[in-house]
């Protein structure tokens, strides 16, 4: 097995500059999972990243169609005994808007110092694709694998994987394995890489208020009809309390308190308020009081606003009373709160705090479980080994802010852990314009990846000693 | 004079169906000057309108060029010893959107049931062009005007005249006049005319609230940094307080205080709480305790929303912490508050109540002092008669909460009063989608201009009782 781990290393040495390449081909379609105008060009990216599997020597290569954007499936299971891996990705990305905020175009890769900017090279395509390469580096050298692999590569994880739990679970079967591999979070540092073993999960909801019937004149009757743009504000600005607390009524019974132990272990571990303020560009935190920065985004949960629109925002002036006002909010959870029970916590709140002067709805969608991976499991610890390998540097374990819907998924359906090997880097402007993935970091994960695939051939014998066969012994010991 | 009289109403009923074609045709401009893409159309617009002066008799008609839009002036200055009264309106409207809301399209004159639709069919096109077609009435009947006439037609009302004050102080003496007429008000309904003995002032800004220097992840940061878009809302929010008053420091130092007997003219003469919100269509009040909404439309203050953005407000999600946060606020200002001062008021304010957490920025834009006639004048007496000549009913004397800020300077700088008789509608939708001009009000509105030009003959007579020679006695006698 070292042999053939050595080739795979050796093979993806020699081939970066055209995984690179490949990489920009990936990079050019604007699979876009939020704008439905951008059906066409999910379809062929999916297409594209098939023909890309089906290529390198993967086998069962299948474009799944889902009630929206469909799967790519990719399996090689030619190693009966071995253990399974998920490889879960997306290859569906957010929009590449403001454009004007974009130094290059979002859908046209481009190579700057070392680092390859577009819409996604960071979040997520960048990162499936350095797995995909780690297949292709063993396949294209030795034909086999490992171990037994089963790739799940999804286009709406950024609008909250609506279908894919229940293709999971339909699959029950088909999809049993081992453990799961996602690449989807971040590194401290190029030479700090990072296994997340918790995320937040996540609601977002519409809050609308309604006002006059159409557009009043601001001079014939400002100040004698509740402005719906004011109304809205005065609900947001009500949401937090002075100590940066949500003020929903009943929002932290179930908000799970951490002991000191966890909290000094996070200290120690996790990066710094000053780390997070530089990775923000930001002078200052802000947030609920008595909590590092670090655990306010990780075991605390957020209320805020993506995005807020009413009235006349164009250019010139319009002296107007809007009809409506909307705002777009997304909650972050964590252990152990229900976003259903936060949707209706949400909608109780807001009906009770509307004014009678002006009408409320509220629309919640997207709910994600918050979810938890032992950091002791056998699969977590072959990755962090895998990464001593790539990187030459132990990984540290930390909670991750943000939501990855699937981990729960697999927990729940599956059984399986989940291993976040996150390769992203704190300033790749995930979600945010001119996003990049750092190319000497995409050549690391690769090998990363080449590295966890022959450890993980292990795994079942050290998850079940007794239960398992052994038939290459001497390649298992790399 | 008479004879005239009657041969110039004569006349206009005769036209009507005329003078509305001639009215879709002027409403067929998109003159929207909050819009620098439609300079051609402000252009085109204004040269019609000169046309149109011209063809009817008026003299010196020029389109004369300032910084921004054009005015259009005419005058007929053949009346020596008589009174001069300068017609002022605007040709500029405000844009036509939202589209989505017009039932018929903004810049497409339809009439349906006896109403005109368009943008600008009310404010102010249709009510300007009432004087325009009483000057038709007499020059196409007499070739002569009762008084001296000089009309300024502006483009530039609807973002705050901004080039306005300064021409007319240029030109002082070429625009002497006795009295000014302004139709860009309401009547109560269209059995009760009304004249506008107050305007309120006004101010315009923008609040921008500025955090992070790129959209973050609001997974990965959401809880440990301030959102432009909260803060900005938790800004807004602190603007009034449970009482509905302005919690600007110093904000009410300068407004004046009225009688208890005005305040009772007030509540017999103007409109009552159900009346205005039957107009505005909402089922509720708001606003500052202890005042009637008429008052608080009038003699208080207001500050309002017209638009709010923040972050992304397109389809779809993105979970963001936007980078900025923008109001576009708008301030009503009544007797003797300084729009000026107001403006250094709001900069200090919002100084102050910007956390450290996020910047903020102020800009003011479109000062209006706050305006106030003498209902006694006679050249407002003149109209008051004017008005039960051409609708059959006295009109009421009422306060507008809208800005017109020529009144001041015509006060300021000619030294004349401004007699605002209004021909619009409640229900007209001025500055909302579906504006109208109902026509049975533009016919009157014609002949009680035709009527107010008479009776205007007289208005040096009472003004001046000593001076004023009668070549015509007996036609003044009208």
């Amino acid at each position: 097995m070292l042999t053939r781990t050595r080739n795979a290393l050796s093979y993806s040495r020699s081939r970066r500059s055209k995984f690179v390449s490949e990489l920009k081909e990936f990079l050019r379609f604007p699979s876009v999972s939020s704008q439905a105008d951008r059906k066409n060009d999910i379809a062929l990216c999916a297409k594209w990243l098939a023909r890309n599997l089906q290529r390198l020597g993967m086998e069962r290569v299948r474009i799944i169609p889902l009630r929206g954007n469909p799967i790519v499936y990719a399996s090689w299971q030619r190693a009966p005994g071995r253990p399974t891996v998920i490889l879960y990705g997306h290859y569906d990305v957010l929009p590449g808007e403001p454009r004007s905020e974009w130094r290059t175009p979002p859908f046209t890769p481009t190579i700057q110092n070392d680092n390859l900017h577009a819409r996604g090279a960071a979040d997520d395509k960048g990162q499936l694709f350095s797995h995909v390469k780690a297949l292709e580096s063993y396949l294209k050298t030795s034909r086999t694998l490992p171990v037994n692999v089963k790739c799940i590569f999804e286009g709406e994880e950024e609008i909250g994987s609506p279908n894919l739990a229940s293709f999971i679970a339909r699959n029950r079967k088909a999809l049993r394995a081992d453990a799961a591999v996602i690449s989807d979070t971040r590194m401290l540092a190029p030479d700090r890489p990072a296994i997340s073993y918790a995320q937040r999960g996540g609601l977002r909801a519409e809050i609308e208020i309604t006002g006059p019937p159409h557009e009043l004149h601001s001079g014939a009757f400002g100040g004698a009809v509740h402005n719906p743009a004011v109304a809205l504000c005065e609900i947001i600005a009500g949401l937090h309390d002075e100590q940066g607390r949500i003020t929903i009524p009943g929002f932290y019974d179930d908000v799970r308190v951490w002991s000191d132990q966890e909290r000094a272990f996070m200290a120690q571990s996790g990066p710094s308020d000053q780390d997070i303020l530089r990775d923000a560009k930001v002078d200052q935190g802000w947030g609920e009081d008595g909590y590092s920065l670090y655990e306010r985004t990780t075991i605390r949960p957020d209320l805020g606003v993506n995005g807020i629109i009413a009235g006349h925002t164009g250019p010139g002036v319009k002296s107007i009373i809007p009809t409506r006002a909307l705002a777009k909010v997304s909650f972050r959870l964590v252990p152990d709160q229900d976003p259903q029970r936060v949707a209706q916590l949400l909608r109780d709140h807001i009906a009770r705090a509307t004014p009678s002067t002006v009408r409320s709805a509220v629309r919640t969608m997207a709910p994600v479980q918050p979810a938890l991976v032992n950091r002791k499991h056998p699969a977590v610890q072959a990755a962090a080994l895998a990464y001593e390998k790539g990187f030459g540097a132990a990984p540290v374990f930390v909670r991750s802010g943000g939501s990855i819907p699937v981990v729960n998924t697999f927990q729940e359906i599956l059984g399986i852990p989940t291993v976040l090997m996150g390769f992203g880097l704190p300033d790749d402007h995930i979600h945010a314009p001119n996003e990049k993935f750092h190319l000497p970091i995409f050549y690391k994960a690769i090998e990363t990846s080449i590295w966890y695939l022959a450890l993980a051939s292990r795994l079942r014998e050290s998850a079940h000693p007794q239960a398992q066969k052994s038939p290459r012994p001497k390649e298992q010991s790399a």
